[in-house]
């Protein structure tokens, strides 16, 4: 295991209007006076742990190796589910056992998946309402202090997944769908650059979405003239239509879940 | 008195969109580079004091002893109220005078302010507009970095006290109000678990708010089924109205300052 | 030069919906991890430039010497606009060369710009679409780790400049425009108070914006009574129209680049 390098990302969908997020912030630095604390976001839509799921992925593995990563989008907060903690991928993370790690722990099956019990690493007082102050970030804090996982509880063996939506290829089609819809205005489907060239390769393709068809694609959004859509691989590499300097969001009427269809031609493209 | 921890929080009615929570950090720094810098929130309603004592409330008793809590909601700058600086509950506040630090105060009845006079401790040039930046952010500085309160000025015999919203008990009533819609849409009232349990005891109740009635207590959110409404004393300790994975403050078509009124009746509650 | 002092600011247009900012600080960290990262502002109007460059302004000079100011407001990323990167007025810029850093190069004739290619201090891959994580960020975190300047690549003779909306000056008239809406709704003028001062002297004046008038200056919000609207210097020194405790961009109507004219009588001012 990589060892903790005092590093604790924070995301959830408290958003930052109430004292919620500064008081975990609060909890940490009382563990642990010297975590170097990070925002990834905390206006994940209320309660959508697949959104969370998704953020966290587009952005840990640019951290340093041993960073602890405090997810907290908690619906089930006070019922039955587990709090857990996950050591996997060279970084440590913390959070309900809701689904939020799926993607993680489908890419590392060596992880380990802690369920969180020992009390002495939590507040003493523990509200119905409120984990990611009671317990997650006391447990965040001392896995970046140095306290090693397996001192937290039991490993548990079935860590609950989400479905994450996946795209089919068959014959001449791609099928993905609207995963992200991000502050730009830019759609951000679940096909990735690989799965695309796969299927694509050389030929003629049209893509399609809510009716509109674009049948090219760009390297950057600057290639396309001002106020034109466009198509192309963004920084996680899946596929995003776009509006130079424009909202395609808007211009599409996209939302979430809405189809990306990607129609392959029989014949070559033009060179 | 306690240490100095080297924490600063802050906290105002800035938003994030301009310059101005950015520059107070960099007057910070300049003064105390070894400063860790944390944000409540700078989403306090425009001008709302009150609303700003209350959120301090909720979270300062999080962060370590010796910490700075810095609280910039100044309609009052530029003119007469003075800058002060409170050294009481183990921590240390900075801001203006006209009662953001009442909930402290009257908690803590020991406490030192302490009017701000010492002009080695400011910037050297105090304009009429901002005070966080030319004022308050380097007392905030000083006093992390170690200066003892005493040194900023003389004493301050009578601050500014705000009239705090009391929730009202007589015979089988309590008259609360709504003090705050958290970013979920749950409806916050300041009537207090303790407040509650001493008034109903073993009773039945009726919740009453803008003519909806809840008539049972849940211990979370996630022991109501999705979409209906439920009463629960938050991560405060204060009864709060919510719905399941929903906005309660949409259904319910609640505001701050709205009746929050408990009805007990005289028989007792099933078991 | 000024060696650097480890502090790193950040300012775009990515909001903070998405994972981009904790992308960015996440490859600063693995780079840097003694970095003291504070946010300016992430919320520029998307892609606009002359914004970002006038909320770096504002609030720049109030960083210690030696902070690396990363600034990504970038319409032409993945096109031909070079990554620079400024050291100018005893601080650090990092950016586009899109005209972000205009007022520091108008400030410092002395400022040295360097055209950053040394791929040793970019990441291995570079995307079409997020410099900001790939390209300014590391160059950032290696600036403020102490590397020189020129070791980043050769100098650019040739930085582009935005042309900034001065006022005009002439006989009886300041002809200014609004250049910042602030989070408060005041509006904000890019007529300075050495500007005013100097073509008004003693004289009476009428300030002009969408047909309102006024016709004196106050010193802080709080001396105009509750509602009323209001002109002063801001905390930058520029002229601004405000209204006390209320928004006077509503009450005006008024955008950025909207007319803000001051009309000079003959006559004296009364005392």
């Amino acid at each position: 295991m990589v060892p903790a390098c005092g590093v604790i990302t924070l995301t959830s969908d408290f958003s930052l209007h109430d004292s919620y997020v500064g008081t975990m912030k609060g909890v940490i630095l009382r563990i642990f006076p010297e975590a170097r604390l990070v925002d990834i976001t905390h206006h994940i839509s209320p309660q959508d742990v697949l959104e969370a799921s998704l953020v966290l992925e587009s952005g840990y593995r640019y951290f340093p190796p041993g960073t602890v990563h405090l997810v907290v989008v908690d619906p089930g907060v006070g019922g039955a589910r587990r709090p857990i903690l996950v050591a996997g991928e060279q970084h440590y993370f913390v959070g309900p056992d809701n689904g939020t790690f799926t993607r993680v722990l489908d890419s590392d099956p060596q992880a380990l998946v802690i369920d969180i019990q020992e009390t002495r690493f939590l507040l003493p007082s523990i509200s119905d309402t409120f984990h990611g102050r009671d317990i997650f970030s006391p447990v965040a804090a001392y896995l970046a202090r140095g306290v090693a996982p397996e001192e937290f509880g039991p490993p548990l063996t079935q860590p609950r997944r989400l479905s994450l939506p996946v795209p089919r290829i068959w014959g001449d089609q791609i099928r993905g769908e609207v995963i992200h819809i991000d502050s730009f205005g830019n759609i951000v489907s679940n096909i990735s650059r690989e799965q695309f060239e796969g299927a694509v390769g050389r030929r003629r393709f049209k893509i399609v979405i809510n009716g509109k068809t674009i049948d090219r694609l760009h390297r950057s959004y600057e290639e396309q003239e001002r106020g034109l859509m466009l198509a192309l691989f963004g920084s996680s590499n899946l596929l995003e239509l776009a509006v130079a300097e424009g909202r395609a969001e808007r211009r599409v009427g996209a939302g979430k879940g809405d189809t990306v269809l990607v129609q392959i031609d029989e014949g070559d493209a033009e060179p």
